[in-house]
C-alpha cells in the first residue's frame, strides 16, 4: 500500500514546516482509478497541479521540512475532516467521481484510517518534536487553483488564506504586494469560512503557531522552471513576513 | 512502559466521547517519582482527584467510550501542548517539581513522543472512526479542581468551560442551573483563555464538534459513592443540553 505521507528534509533547521496535501494525482491500489478518464486524472480535481514543485522549491529555499501526500485528493482529501462531503467527494466541480458514489461506512472508515489519520499523526509528530525542542514552527500549506472554475475566469494569482489567526497572512499579503508583481489577495479565491483550512485548524491553531495557506493560480506554475521561479519569488516574501510578525510581537511568534 | 492511553467501551454507541486527561497520579518508570513526597503525589498537583470515577460513571450512563491517561500530569500534562510551561511543569501551585527542573530538549521530546503524541493520536482515531461512520460525537472532558488554591477558597462547584464554540457549554450551564443545586458557573475557576482547553482545541474545534470541559470541585467527588452520585446528577444535564443545542440548530449538531 502507498505511504500515507512523505516527509523530505525532516532534519532541516529553518523556522517553517511546508505542507502539500494535494501534491499527487496518483490513484494507487487498493482504490484504483475511481472510474475516472485519463483527462480527469490529470485535471485539477485530482490534485493541485504544480503545487508539489513549488512546495519543494520553497522548502529548500527556507531550509524547511516538507510533508506531502502521495495519493490523489479524490481518494481522500487530507485537508478535510472525515465527515466532510469533500473528504471523499462524489462530485468535484462538474465531474462525477464514480468510485466515490455511495461509499459505505466501512469504505469511508478504511480510507480515513489508511490515509487521513497517519498523515496528520506523522505531521503532528514532526511539529511536536520541534515544539519540544523549544522551536515554534511556522506552518505553510501550498496549494494551486484552476484559472477557470465553473466556467468563470479567476483574476487573482496568489491567494493568501488564514485560519483563526490572520496575523501571518496579513504580513504575507503586505510583503507580496511590496516585493512582487503578483495579483495577491487575502482569502481569495476562497477562505477558511469555506472549510479549506482544515490542516491549519488541526496542526497550527491548537498549538498557537503562525500559519498561512498559499494558493497559486496553476497556470503560473505549470512547469518545473515556473515552479522554481515562483519559489524564488515567494521564499523572500515568507521570510520578510515572518520577520515582520516577530517585530510586531517583540518575540519569536 | 506504561500505556499512553486507556480506552474503555470503544464500541459504545452513545453520542458522547468522554475524556479524562488527569485521571491518574501514577509515576511509573522510566520517569519515577520526580522527587515528590508521598503527600505531594496524592495532592491535586499530581492529578485531578475523583475525576476518573466521575468520568467512568458518566461514560457508562451516557453509553460513551472513555479515554483516560495512565500517568500523572506532572510527567506530561496531556491537556497542554509540548512547548507550554505546564506540559512538564517545574513548579505547580506552591510546589517545586524536582524531577522536572531544567529538563533538556531530549527529555522533553522523549516524554512528548512517549505520552502526548500517542494519547492524542489514539483519541483522534477514536473520534475519526465515528465521524467516518456519519456520527458527530460530542466531546466532554472531565476534570476536578482543588477547593483551596494559593490559599484562596473557591465557591464555584461546577465549572463549565468551552473552547472557541460556547454553544454546548451555555446549554450545560442552563440545564445544570435548572436541574441541580450546584453552584455552576461558565468559565470558572478558569477559562480557555488560560490555556486549559487544549484537548478541546485539538480534538473538537477543528472537527466542528460540540464540546465542553466539566470541572468539579474535588471535595464533592471525594469517594466512589460521591462520584457515582455526581455522575447520576450530571448525565441527564448533558443529555438535556445536547438535546437543547440540537433543537436550536434543527439538526444533529
Amino acid at each position: 500500500m502507498i505511504a500515507p505521507i512523505q516527509i523530505e528534509g525532516a532534519a532541516r533547521k529553518g523556522r517553517c514546516v511546508v505542507i502539500c496535501e494535494h501534491a499527487s494525482n496518483a490513484l494507487p491500489a487498493p482504490w484504483g482509478d475511481l472510474g475516472l478518464s485519463a483527462a480527469q486524472r490529470e485535471a485539477h480535481i485530482a490534485w493541485d497541479p504544480g503545487a508539489l514543485g513549488l512546495a519543494k522549491g520553497l522548502a529548500e529555499a527556507l531550509d524547511a521540512p516538507l510533508a506531502h501526500a502521495c495519493q490523489s485528493r479524490l481518494i481522500y482529501d487530507l485537508n478535510r475532516p472525515p465527515q466532510h462531503a469533500g473528504a471523499m467527494p462524489e462530485r468535484s466541480e462538474v465531474h462525477d467521481i464514480p468510485g466515490n458514489i455511495g461509499l459505505n461506512e466501512a469504505a469511508r472508515a478504511e480510507r480515513t484510517e489508511a490515509l487521513y489519520l497517519p498523515f496528520h499523526a506523522e505531521l503532528r509528530a514532526l511539529i511536536a518534536r520541534r515544539l519540544a525542542r523549544g522551536v515554534a514552527p511556522v506552518i505553510v500549506t501550498v496549494h494551486s487553483f484552476t484559472p477557470v472554475y465553473f466556467g468563470q475566469r479567476r483574476d487573482v494569482e496568489l491567494g493568501i488564506i488564514h485560519d483563526a489567526d490572520a496575523t501571518l497572512a496579513q504580513a504575507v499579503l503586505a510583503e507580496a504586494q511590496a516585493r512582487t508583481g503578483l495579483d495577491a489577495r487575502l482569502n481569495e479565491p476562497y477562505s477558511g469560512a469555506d472549510g479549506v483550512t482544515h490542516t491549519l485548524a488541526l496542526q497550527a491553531t491548537p498549538m498557537g503557531l503562525p500559519n498561512v495557506m498559499l494558493e497559486l493560480r496553476n497556470d503560473l506554475i505549470a512547469d518545473p522552471q515556473a515552479q522554481a521561479a515562483m519559489a524564488a519569488t515567494l521564499a523572500p516574501v515568507l521570510q520578510a513576513a515572518i520577520a515582520r510578525i516577530e517585530t510586531q510581537t517583540g518575540e519569536a511568534a
